[in-house]
């Protein structure tokens, strides 16, 4: 069971942010500190700032920040924003009603309850919980 | 987030098994009820009588039976034993860590936490609860 990469890459995205705040990140050096893909990540920025998690800067000295305080975005609400969708299984689809137990089948609801526990778990955890060893990490990145 | 078509088969693999007691299922029945590959569910099969949830009767009339009864056999430990890991996260991998902030990261750990309470949910529900629709169930398979 994995998260998507688009996911992963917003969580490594946002660390960042939190990490250079006050100052702004941009998506190069994110590509630079992670060694990411600058494709990948640009797609990654836009999905963040259209969730309401990144404030873009424009101009020659522009770039992103975080557009809420670190300790009020939850874990659990970046996944659910950065992943397609929470489709444990293929059953799981609104559209894919395909297999034949569909309708009497109960395991869709336990994968339901589990994706949600999955969730829950997560949004006890903030942004702000990521960079607590933010020296250390600054050290990691070399931006210190 | 998915589970591997693995697991997803299994569930399904078990449902039948359930479904089908005190008689036997095989891995044909499976196949041509729920329309899913026979080599893909010989594999299954595989798995799941090496993590001793189904029981192989050889011989002519032979086939597959639980090992153990569906109200033992509890979803998230299905789980744990046919996905072929719980990496949520490259990073989560023990043999992975190139992500320069590998050693400061606190995000493994928000996610093996949430990892745990998705497998922690799962474990609240058995196969016995999975086939409470029995007879619906057995229906929507043509097998009544």
């Amino acid at each position: 069971m994995r998260l998507t990469q688009h996911t992963d890459y917003a969580l490594r995205m946002l660390i960042h942010a939190a990490l250079r705040a006050p100052e702004l990140t941009t998506v190069g050096a994110v590509s630079e500190d992670f060694k990411l893909s600058l494709t990948h990540l640009n797609k990654v920025a836009q999905t963040l700032a259209e969730t309401g998690y990144l404030h873009t800067v424009r101009g020659r000295s522009g770039g992103l920040r975080l557009a809420l305080p670190a300790e009020k975005i939850r874990l659990g609400q970046i996944v659910l924003a950065t992943e397609p969708d929470f489709q444990i299984a293929p059953c799981m689809s609104p559209t894919n009603a395909e297999c034949p137990i569909y309708r009497p089948c109960v395991l869709r609801e336990a994968l339901d309850q589990a994706a949600q526990a999955f969730v829950r778990e997560l949004d006890r955890w903030t942004l702000s919980d990521l960079v607590r060893h933010r020296s250390a990490l600054l050290t990691a990145i070399g931006r210190k």
